[in-house]
């Protein structure tokens, strides 16, 4: 069934209840979302209450937060109580986060004691911890049990876990002493003890530590599920790959906005107010807009120069600009690198060696370039056309110098690196370069 | 045990091999790998040979390509052999693929005859298509079989397979008809037939179809693995998340570098040599630096302007620096926008009118403050305040505008949105900008 014909189905009146839900029952739950985002409320609350109560969850917690919001609202007490109950911890959470604060108030009157208890802990987690990011539902296991009383467990309460793939092994009080993969339940034999098969050592997260870091753990081991323990090592929740790929996309959003000079915001573009989208460029815009301010004094402070040889202003925007993408480049792959772990602070002047010779050969590629392209078209005049060059090059070994070494300041500072990206780069190149430009032109002329 | 004790078990001379084993088998093969990294090849061989021949092979994965290649380098044929038999067939890919093509012809005469047919097949995928990062150690199962024969397959053979968590139903002549997975697999009674509990309707991708796509599909759906199959839809591989987290990561790098104009490049920066640095940013800096010769020319045709009032050229790098930070600000969030799914085409006149919106808002902002500024930075004079004020408002304006249609168009004609980011549209608003600037300045000075 195509696309379209799904849509026809769906908008059909009067529908085809039957008929629908068999259709719905064959998709997965996140194409189901999907067609419900372009659907009328009215129509998604009837498909809607179609659908068996786990899938409507599932559904549920697919859809945006706007259209979740206009759902809830649409839904009886009963209706959304149910829903609720029957999320993952992690998925209400999210859901209740982004709710305005009476709305929360009636899903939170709704649901049961126990799930009420759940969301309102995992709440006070700080935003981007672990413990904000992590699901109640896992299955725990005593070591003393067996493979097969493992099944059994896994067999009696699995459909409602998040994972059943890695089961933790806690002791009487809570502690996290190992865990055991399915894979290695599958692969032992029925009588082996649990506490004989499991991995004792294994890696877990703090509830306070960053997701960012977190994200990095599951790169590097490859993870399917990691466990997260409070401060008394008591398991309290899990976090599983697939929200750590959502993340990992977040992490990766926020570097692009903060290196293009943009508040990060969590909300999709077509979704954000054009207040929002302003407010977060505005501050930004202005704080370096003041700043270029300074290029401009250092180009007034040379007046002499300008009125001497009026062409010097020819070159300006050559020379600000290369020299912005001269630093951008080096600092992208010095804040990607570092944010990958393939740089550390330790390698900075291993990265500056690099830099420097890096800059000195784009810088004599440019300026050979260039000084054949102002010897020619300014009336070969040798001495202009170098005094370019030689600002150009070294304007590039300026940028890539700094390019690379203010990002790894940054981090040492414990600010963000990818805040000394182009935006701010460009901003300290282009005084520097336009000082060295001028100075050389001087020179040269003995003024 | 802390990593610097560690460290000095590896360095100790005399090596205790039954201690140093004993510790190794508690560790991860990814720590392992990172220890290595900094070990000299000799220690490293030596350590290496201590462990059980599977996880030295997961150790040798976890290897950067630089270090597997002196590890094969130093190792008998024989050894060679059994490692590569014992990687899954996409990590031998993923070796081979690095390797110069003598040592690939040692190697592949080293493995068994079966593993080098399938590497040899896996290598003739095009890059970054779903062929050239699939595996082929999965569990199939035929419709006919009961979940206890599952089992029995999966305990049997399930130590050598990539995932034992979902098991793909095939026909005899491997058409692929089902997938069931262990959780399905676990919560059904032993004598159910795969048939008849089986998702008969799995999502799959051809071997041609590009990785960025099928990571697409992992994110929207939160698989754990996806199967492959052959344009007669017979199963040849699968695709595991943790593989996706990889592309994801290598996709988003690629998205930095070209957004800061560099050529993209695989290999992490500090193992880059100084050559390959230079040749991936010289080619975009000379483009660049040659295109700002246009706004240079553009300075140089109002040079009566400037001869008038030399306070203009002060301007000058305000004017580009915002221009080129406002018109970032907004491709950086299409480009995002668009890679995440978030944008489509179909918006593109959604995305314009935001912009203007946003445009018009920053502008009069910045263009207020702007005004104040130069007003009582130079001896009160409002018309230079008004024209400069008015300039920077027309370029904000025309940033956003560009900003946000440039990628658009750009990923119309089928190229790489993200090439229209910063570097690129700060060349084009440059020009607009100093162009709209002096324009004004000639009206209002009457020239």
């Amino acid at each position: 069934m195509t696309e379209k014909e799904l849509e026809n189905l769906f908008n059909a009146e009067p529908v085809n209840p039957a008929m629908l839900k068999s259709i719905l029952l064959d998709m997965n739950t996140a194409d189901i979302a999907e067609l419900f985002e372009d659907l009328k409320i009215e129509k998604v609350i009837r498909v809607f209450r179609l659908l068996p109560k786990y899938t409507a969850s599932e559904v549920f917690s697919n859809l945006e937060a706007d259209k979740q919001q206009i759902l809830v609202e649409a839904l009886t007490d009963t209706e959304v109580g149910e829903i609720i109950n029957n999320l993952f911890a992690d998925d209400a959470v999210d859901f209740i986060e982004e709710m305005p604060a009476n709305a929360v108030k009636r899903v939170l009157r709704n649901v049961s004691p126990e799930k009420r208890k759940v969301i309102n802990q995992l709440l006070q987690y700080p935003e981007d911890s672990a413990g904000s990011i992590m699901t109640t539902e896992y299955i725990d296991l005593p070591e003393k049990a067996t493979v097969k009383e493992a099944f059994d467990l896994i067999r009696a309460t699995g459909l409602n876990k998040e994972t059943i793939y890695t089961c933790y092994v806690i002791r009487p009080d809570r502690q996290l002493i190992g865990i055991v993969s399915a894979k290695t339940l599958m692969l032992s034999a029925l009588t082996d003890k649990i506490g004989d098969i499991m991995d004792s050592n294994p890696l877990f997260v703090f509830t306070a530590d960053d997701q960012e870091m977190v994200a990095g753990l599951f790169k590097k081991y490859g993870f399917l599920a990691m466990p997260v323990v409070d401060r008394e090592r008591q398991l309290v929740g899990i976090i599983t790959v697939d929200d750590i790929v959502e993340i990992i996309e977040e992490e990766n959003t926020e570097d692009f906005e903060k290196m293009s000079a943009l508040n990060p915001s969590d909300e999709p573009y077509l979704k954000t107010s054009i207040f929002a989208l302003t407010r977060n460029r505005i501050l930004w815009l202005l704080v370096l807009m003041l700043s270029a301010t300074v290029t401009g004094g250092i180009i007034s402070s040379f007046q002499d120069a300008l009125s001497v040889l009026p062409i010097l202003v020819a070159f300006i925007p050559m020379l600000m600009d290369t020299g912005g993408n001269a630093g951008s480049q080096a600092s992208t792959l010095i804040i990607r690198g570092m944010a990958l772990g393939e740089i550390e602070l330790k390698d900075i002047v291993k990265v500056l060696w690099k830099e420097i010779r890096v800059g000195i050969f784009c810088g004599l590629g440019l300026g050979a370039v260039n000084f054949l392209r102002v010897y020619f078209m300014n009336g070969r005049n040798a001495a202009l056309a170098f005094m370019v060059s030689l600002s150009l090059s070294a304007t590039v070994l300026m940028a890539k110098s700094f390019g690379c070494v203010l990002p790894m300041i940054a981090k040492k500072l414990r600010l963000d690196p990818a805040i000394m990206a182009a935006p701010i780069i460009t901003t300290i190149i282009d005084g520097a370069s336009l000082a060295v430009y001028f100075s050389v032109a001087k020179v040269m002329l003995g003024i």
